[in-house]
């Protein structure tokens, strides 16, 4: 069929190589002869990037006796079987993300790239034959055209509207020609080379270097991309350029990249081994946050692991003290109890380490890491491993029940590539099927996807939200929705401060949303200490942020005794140089049970404000707290939740929920509580938050539909310390002191309140 | 312990039986010999309601050998053991719903119907002693007061705050006093029933003739609770009262009750059996609807088998031809593919087949029924049996794997006593676990819960919602929202027409929403046919909601061979004789994805209306749809729906969403899209629901995100056809043509439109 309709190949190639097509025809016309017998000659042989002539022995004599992996190919083959069956389809690019072309495209290298294996394991060269094809029909479109004529990207694409997906394309194809890459005539990989995938490699790279040299999770794919397909035709240039960046002759040192920031920078840094370098903290923290950290991992471990296949002299799982690894188990670490990564900056709610980079990073994680058995109860649960050496060993040691629970544990990890930028903060309470999460936020800006939101958390139930981080506004993919991008909304409303549970000033953002000055900030981490499992404290600083004021955050997760759950104490400490009004929103879901507090519900809707975000918020319901502390209590999930705050009289309570200035409907409708402080100085917000009671329809039957707490009061609010009493109703109380100025876990403080002295070792004092 | 603290009893009972007293005594006292000896001496000897002695023996002869029964058993003694180890607690009634001494006392008459059957099964008096002191508890306190404090129900109760609860506690504490009753020395039962139970019952009927005299599930309460308690005290004028209500020498004939009805019917029905023969159609649906049908099938099941013991002659399960049996199928058939309700009239959400009066029902009816196998996979799936011979009966059964699969087919229930008053028709599609229901109301008013929704539906895909009923706006025994009843907005919002899918004419409720008008009038059914399982048609008319006014709706599931999922037409024929604006609102879930309309979105959010639940409703957005057919594409629960819709050109469209003038936030902020035709007297409006479409956040796939409808158009509506053409994007059309006026199965039809001629035989043709 080829032969036929090809007429570019019969021009080009048959001429020139007669004997070797003969041989090919007779293979390819011989219906009853499927199998190809593939003689490998030697070990430089293809393939030899992700599977290797070892590697497909070993895994040829345990076929069928492996249930994971066994699993996992026979639906690989039926998917390719179904698409060779549906027969090859490459069209002219012309859609955004989840329009046609784009889907089919994305179809293909997956397709592809599993035909490769196929090949390789099954030996049956219908596989090889679909890969050639396509990508024939690939390298005689590609000369034709210029660029995708969807212009909307800063990188636009060939066969996508964005280079990143024909980075992606790459990176897959790349595996499935590394696997025909012998079987193919060397005149076929010749043409392929010279038409299809080095112009492919430059257009990406020298033709692209916006795109191509920054330190980004875009670059990545950029520079993996490069660098496998280099890796594959043996060139040394590309691989060089895929491992290095661009060299300065190809970049205009003055251009600046997506983001205003330079895309050659001063110390020549930029390449693949400058994002491992530069975004991974010495945790493995990616600062993009794990929505992107899921995204950038496949193309991280993948190419590590064709480099350790090729060049093993790299050591790449090494490098950075094995910081690829450390990755793998950071970014399990930053999911909920379903598996859901948390949502911090930019991120999708909904993905989850079911997701199929998740699959590979866990199965090369558990293979050249330490062959750590938690990560094989991941593996389990995903139920798909990677078909390849790494997931023959996983599926190996499933058979032999080597698992054990991966039980996510309370965790610091920092950010920054010396882990010196702030970071991630996570208390975590489990207790059989019931697990709590508090993730609180200190991390640097996280570059172009990072959302201005200091010192802000989020809080979770067995994988419900609790109090959430909006995300991202973008349906990825809905094609309807702005081609699947980001929406306008992201930048007017997710990523600004009041988007977050964390202080805003004067309604203006962090930084005054400007990206250079946040990327150029970050808080400082005070406190992280969870070595008292029924007292575990995190808290940090930030000074950058509004000029002139300081923002000192505690968080403390507390079980107590007598209660059922543990509850948070959220303490928010503020001094500046002048004063200026303070909103602390807690966008809670669900519905109200009650307030302590009146308040004036308008009989028309108006915005909350016309800025930073403020003009997507409706006014629901205002009021003065005329009380010394406040209790909100609200229903979601059939649980009780309430909040618990110390207020001044005057403090202001706004009930407020998105949606406003939002024409195409592109934002959830969710609710929040504001604690607004007009014309304050110096301040300090104490909040109590907690999960105290369930509701059951069936039964109908509401168990502790009320708080346990009366309330919390600010006895003292000094520089140095700031002391608060905590009121349960039970009649007991607890009084607590948190040093402001010492954190060191040795320093001994004595202090006097209302003629009652404390004396205590450490930062703090809970009694 | 009972000796000494009791000094009512030492000084009225110990003097009159010594005798009996020494023997409970020793048994008291000899901790040792926890065992009771019970010899039954006659037939007539207790118990003989619910548990009876031959059924007391054939349970254990079956016990530790079948595992539902076993478990349910083990669990109701280690609550009771719980209950008996915490100590009597029969508080001084104060609180409302959800509070403390209303919880308690729910709480107190569970325990003691399980002690009851404790003590019979087990033998361990301990559980007699237990509901002996607590009884004598109830005994000391009943005389002291006249009524509970909180005087917020038309018929204040005593331990509760209405009557409803005390008939609860009665119809349980009944079952557990047969348990004891043989036990007890006879000078105490006497003492009981002369202190507590007879004066109870009084109470309960000729001291609320409101509450126990009307045909209501109130009532049935009432009613069932005095004839409890009267079979057990043997009592005729009691189980007469109970059966056949009050005497007309006990009732105000001129009196009315709570909704404006008399309480005492010219046909002179009340009572229990005027319960089962007037609510209930022949199909066995309950006019109130499902959720109070839950409610209310305890009592009618439980005094229907205590009946069936001690009056076998009254055959109360041949009654109205096996109603009560045919009324649990029914209810399980009103339920989603996850066991719940749907929410008819006032229905709370959630509420399912797993609640305890349906594990009773279910039981009830596989025991006195015939034996249906498919009853068994429901209770098998409640895991929990009622603990007498008819759970015993069903833990056998299921222990002998007899169950088979309750698979809820398309089905019509009518409404009315005598099945005359229009009705349910249910649409289903099964398909694996792929499960699709739309639920059509064509029903009665439902008496004092009934909503003014004449024609409404709504639709469901695999147990979730797609199109909703509002259902009621109560939290049910949420103490916080007004002591768990009723919130106000049940009446301003949720009864009223524009909370359901279906035709409101300006902007004004069916009937005005007079209850007496209401309930004097029902839709008449015009058509059910589901014979062909690929397109099942339902069709009713409404010529009494608007005088003057006629609304014919047809729904149809139609499954196209080309089509994964069926679709929905929705045909509203209105005729009228004088111009108005008719809205039809579309209650749906979630976020909008694409509109074919243009819209403008205000910047202040206004209410849509001032009255009838418009007052209700924040316009998010509105426009002239200027064309001739409409589509709106909606996510929800990762699935994508499209309304298609015929329009005029002159139609506007509103996007509304709930939660103006709700001080209390006790609405829910669901969304709707209202398709609204301004000054039009005869018109027809026709749509397409389609569930078309998936997201997978993890695979961040969109399949299937456009509808397969390019549009709906209506070729012609004469007052004995409607034609209308559906184009389908693959280029193929149907035409369908629906009779008006003629619904017979045989009827041929012919007609012209646009030059083609059709013929066809019976109601409607698809082609």
């Amino acid at each position: 069929m080829f032969f036929i309709n090809n007429k570019y190949f019969l021009k080009n190639i048959l001429m020139n190589n007669l004997n070797r097509l003969l041989l090919v025809l007779l293979i390819s016309f011989s219906c009853t002869e499927k199998k190809a017998t593939l003689v490998s000659e030697d070990t430089n042989q293809h393939p030899n990037l992700i599977l290797t002539n070892k590697s497909i022995s070993e895994i040829k004599s345990h076929l069928g006796n492996i249930p994971v992996f066994d699993k996992t190919l026979e639906i690989a083959k039926l998917e390719v079987d179904a698409a060779i069956e549906k027969g090859i389809d490459v069209p002219m690019p012309k859609d955004m993300a989840g329009g046609y072309t784009h889907t089919q495209h994305k179809l293909n290298y997956a397709n592809m790239q599993k035909a490769g294996v196929l090949f390789q394991l099954l030996e049956d060269e219908k596989y090889a034959i679909f890969i050639r094809d396509m990508l024939l029909e690939y390298a005689k479109i590609f000369p034709t055209f210029n660029r995708h004529p969807e212009p909307r990207s800063y990188a636009t694409g060939k066969f996508f509207w964005q280079c990143l997906n024909d980075s992606n394309w790459l990176v897959f194809t790349s595996q499935a020609y590394d696997c025909i890459y012998s079987w193919l005539p060397k005149e076929q990989s010749d043409y392929l080379n010279k038409t299809l995938f080095r112009p492919y490699a430059d257009f990406l790279s020298v033709g692209n270097p916006k795109y191509f040299n920054r330190v980004h999770n875009h670059s990545t794919w950029g520079n993996v991309a490069v660098g496998m397909i280099g890796l594959v035709m043996d060139d040394k240039e590309l691989i060089n350029r895929s491992l290095y960046g661009l060299g300065k002759s190809d970049v205009d040192l003055n251009e600046k990249d997506n983001d205003g920031g330079f895309i050659y920078d001063k110390d020549g840094k930029a390449g693949f081994l400058a994002n491992v370098d530069s975004p991974f903290s010495p945790d493995g923290f990616y600062t993009e946050g794990p929505y992107y950290q899921r995204y950038a991992m496949y193309p991280f471990l993948i190419f590590a692991e064709a480099l350790q296949n090729k060049k093993p002299d790299l050591k790449i799982f090494e490098y950075k003290d094995g910081v690829l690894i450390k990755a793998v188990d950071a970014l399990l670490n930053l999911t909920d109890a379903d598996g859901e990564f948390f949502p911090l900056n930019d991120g999708q709610k909904g993905m989850s380490y079911y997701t199929a980079s998740l699959v590979s990073a866990v199965d090369i994680a558990y293979y050249y890491g330490s062959q750590d058995a938690r990560l094989l109860s991941v593996a389990k649960k995903q139920g798909t491993v990677q078909l390849d050496a790494t997931g023959l060993n996983v599926a190996i040691a499933l058979k032999e029940r080597k698992e054990k629970p991966f039980v996510k544990q309370s965790m610091e990890l920092s950010d920054g590539s010396k882990g010196d930028e702030g970071g991630i903060g996570i208390l975590r309470y489990n207790n059989e099927d019931e697990t709590m999460a508090l993730v609180y936020k200190y991390a640097a800006q996280g570059l172009s996807h990072g959302h201005y939101d200091k010192l802000s958390f989020s809080m979770y139930e067995n994988g419900d939200e609790v109090l959430q981080d909006y995300g991202l506004s973008r349906f990825v993919n809905v094609e309807q929705k702005n081609g699947g991008g980001y929406l306008k909304e992201n930048k007017t409303y997710a990523k600004h401060t009041i988007a977050h549970n964390t202080i805003v000033q004067n309604e203006t953002d962090h930084f005054k949303y400007d990206f250079a000055t946040g990327s150029k900030n970050h808080p400082e981490k005070f406190l992280f200490d969870v070595s008292d499992k029924n007292f575990q404290i995190v808290s940090a600083i930030e000074k950058n942020a509004y000029p002139g004021t300081e923002m000192h955050r505690t968080m403390i997760m507390v079980k107590d005794e007598n209660l059922e759950k543990p509850f948070i104490i959220d303490i928010n400490k503020i001094q500046s140089n002048k004063k200026n009004n303070y909103d602390l929103p807690y966008h809670y879901f669900g519905q109200i049970i009650s307030t302590s507090f009146d308040y004036n519900t308008p009989k028309i809707l108006a915005t909350l404000g016309s800025k930073n975000g403020y003009q997507h918020l409706w006014n629901e319901a205002e009021g003065t707290v005329n009380a010394e502390s406040i209790q909100f209590t609200w229903l979601n999930n059939r649980r009780f939740y309430t909040l618990i705050s110390a207020t001044d009289k005057t403090d202001n309570i706004v009930l407020a929920r998105i949606g406003a200035n939002d024409p195409e409907f592109n934002l959830r409708k969710d609710p929040s509580i504001i604690i607004r402080k007009k014309n304050t100085q110096n301040t300090v917000y104490a909040s109590i938050i907690e999960s105290h009671g369930t509701y059951n329809p069936i039964k109908e039957i509401a168990k502790n539909a009320y708080s346990n707490f009366s309330t919390i009061e600010v006895l003292s609010d000094a520089n140095n310390y700031s002391v608060f009493k905590i009121y349960f109703k039970s009649g007991k109380n607890k009084i607590l002191i948190l040093s402001n100025l010492e954190n060191s876990k040795d320093k001994k403080h004595s202090i006097k309140i209302h003629n009652k002295s404390y004396s205590w070792v450490g930062p703090y004092y809970y009694n």
